[in-house]
């Protein structure tokens, strides 16, 4: 069976084509700068093969003929005929309420997330925008949505809810929906095959560091908790996004820069995090090679990104009454060996004994990082949440799900 | 010697006479609906006299003539003459990063604690109006200032930092102070006392659980992290103030309730936290009545109350790499024993063998809440900010004060 999974941006299209159950990926590719000037394909087949074709590409539904054109060509193709594809799985980054587990695109589904597009209005409609192409160009060709907010759904209310009033949530649907769900699940779950163990009776910790990051507690297989919030603003520092923020600070600095919301949204979107901070660079390598070069504030930042993983770790295990597995995943998390260190070095009275030497170097591979004696063990396990799109979207189209 | 305590609000003062250094309170009071109609003195004496008198005061200055007319007085008096108080000891909100321990008012201080004033809008001007005042009455008398934010300025630059732009932290000192420092300060110290240990070979966490609500890290005696941020809304959920809140979520309520930021801080202020949540009051009191009666927000409300207060204590051991000593300390701190039961029910992974049973009905009493063998021991230490700022004035006027 083959399946193409995509995520779409406001300029992008992100897609790739997977064989299943055999989980390999046939192509992939990137449809860049959509309605931009310079908009390109940039495609990659099994076999090595790469290529890079401009054109105009003016919208979403053209950026997909464009790459399904491409995935069946002679020349750089991996099937003969889009009649071939089984199924396209959507990744949808805020399903609100809605929905709890990846499910069948229906028209009552698309309404559904039309409903949610106010709670991620930057995310959602290039979202949509996927499905509403697809839907226009094979009509019957099962879709499948998968939700990066549909993971968390199981966390309690007492969990979910602000410290604001309870009306708020009423109306509004304010609470904390958390992100990176696939992310969080996959690697939950491919940690516990690796290790041999039932998920269920495991206090797992997944620390989702990339550009964007989060952290989840996950008890008995469930998400129970997770840093980012009703917005991915919430949280870990990340590249450009502030993280957790006195909300009067917050409205202090509006005040005191004479800028609106809007511009303060932006601020603490774009400008923040480990570049606000350092006011060098997003991307920890960048901000290592700073610091080796003693800048002091690339220090500071480093130190305080290490401090938040550090604390949501122990805040989390006392919310689980404890933690047996830690998860190292996204591009930090996988290949920044030196934070894991800075992280791990205060972490002993946890139950963990960390093999820093193993630690050392390691980067992007599925790794044991404790001792064989420890209490808790500290993994790391590169995420692949295409990958995930594609196992639900499988499981759905062939009728397996279970949830 | 004799201290006389201030403790100034925008309409009312609290205050003490200290007998030092026997710390003796020979009399206390409040001078409450200043400048509002109704205004009065409740005056208490040591030897149990209570009287409530009432008269026109229309300013600080006239509030402090007031009470200083009811010590001296035959009547109701503790001292015979205003010359028998050898100094006043103020509390002040925020020091900004100005000061870093308790001193002696100067112009230069008053300049200092005037620039202060945009950091804490609502509480540093009645603080300063009751400086002005004594030294308006009794200008050569020794004043003392106890700033809430002073035993905070410990923490490091990577704590106290936000994850916005450090131009924001250049310009305008926009950062973590923390507040309740007195608090922390006097119960973690008198917990060593207590104990018998050296305050310097400790991790400490002190949770402050009133009306206002912050937890404190203290490492080798110092504070090392806070809860409270540059503003008093970070943090705990508290009875009318939100603690965190995604500044995501913030945005999102003042966009649909088409409020602008002064009335959303006075939502998240005075209409938000356990009052908000529950849609009942804001006592803890009445939510375990409500919850007693199966009222499902008043549970939720302080499932979320004890769920906040339980993550923080896990973190701040994940900041200093473990801990060794909890108090509890606050009106809720101090007498709601089932918060301080749903609290420690999950902690047992942190080395604490709490004593389920000695906790159960437990209020306001300096009680070791773990059993002897416990790793990690809990304490109940009622907290005293007024004898704080007694302290540091005896001691400051005495010149024996060492920081």
């Amino acid at each position: 069976m083959k399946i193409v999974v995509l995520n779409c941006g406001s300029s992008s299209i992100k897609y790739q084509l997977f064989d299943m159950p055999s989980q390999e990926v046939l192509a992939k590719g990137l449809v860049d700068k959509i309605g931009l000037k310079g908009s390109l394909v940039k495609h990659w087949r099994q076999d090595g093969t790469e290529v890079k074709l401009e054109g105009e590409i003016l919208d979403h539904q053209s950026g997909i003929e464009y790459f399904l054109g491409i995935l069946t060509s002679e020349k750089y193709g991996s099937i003969k005929s889009i009649n071939e594809i089984d199924a396209f799985g959507h990744r949808v980054v805020h399903a609100g309420e809605k929905f709890k587990s990846s499910v069948s695109i229906t028209p009552e589904v698309v309404e559904a997330l039309e409903e949610c597009i106010e709670l991620a209005p930057l995310h959602n409609p290039p979202n949509l925008e996927g499905i509403y192409a697809v839907t226009g160009l094979l009509p019957n060709i099962p879709q499948v949505g998968v939700f990066d907010t549909a993971f968390h759904q199981t966390m309690e209310d007492y969990v979910y809810l602000y410290g604001i009033p309870y009306s708020l949530y009423d109306k509004y649907k304010i609470r904390r929906y958390g992100f990176h769900g696939s992310s969080h699940k996959f690697v939950s779950r491919k940690a516990c095959e690796i290790l041999g163990k039932n998920i269920d009776d495991l206090k797992i910790i997944t620390c989702h560091l990339g550009n964007g990051a989060s952290i989840a507690a996950i008890k008995n297989g469930k998400s129970f908790d997770t840093s980012m919030g009703m917005t991915p603003i919430e949280g870990l520092i990340m590249g450009t996004r502030c993280g957790d923020l006195d909300v009067g600070a917050f409205m202090y600095m509006l005040n005191k820069e004479e800028i609106d919301i809007p511009t303060g949204n932006v601020l603490i979107n774009k400008f923040s995090g480990m570049l606000g901070i350092s006011g060098i660079s997003s991307d920890m390598r960048d901000l290592w090679a700073a610091a080796g070069e003693g800048e002091k504030r690339a220090i500071t930042a480093l130190h305080m990104y290490e401090y938040r993983v550090r604390k949501y770790i122990g805040s989390y295990a006392a919310a689980m009454g404890g933690v047996d597995l830690i998860i190292f995943t996204g591009g930090v998390g996988e290949n920044d060996y030196k934070i894991r260190e800075m992280v791990m070095k205060e972490l002993a009275f946890l139950g963990i004994d960390f093999d820093f030497e193993l630690n050392t170097g390691l980067r992007g591979i599925e790794t044991t990082l404790t001792k064989p004696d420890s209490r808790v063990t500290v993994m790391i396990v590169p995420t692949n949440e295409e990958l995930v799109i594609a196992l639900d979207t499988y499981d759905i189209v062939t009728g397996v799900f279970v949830e």
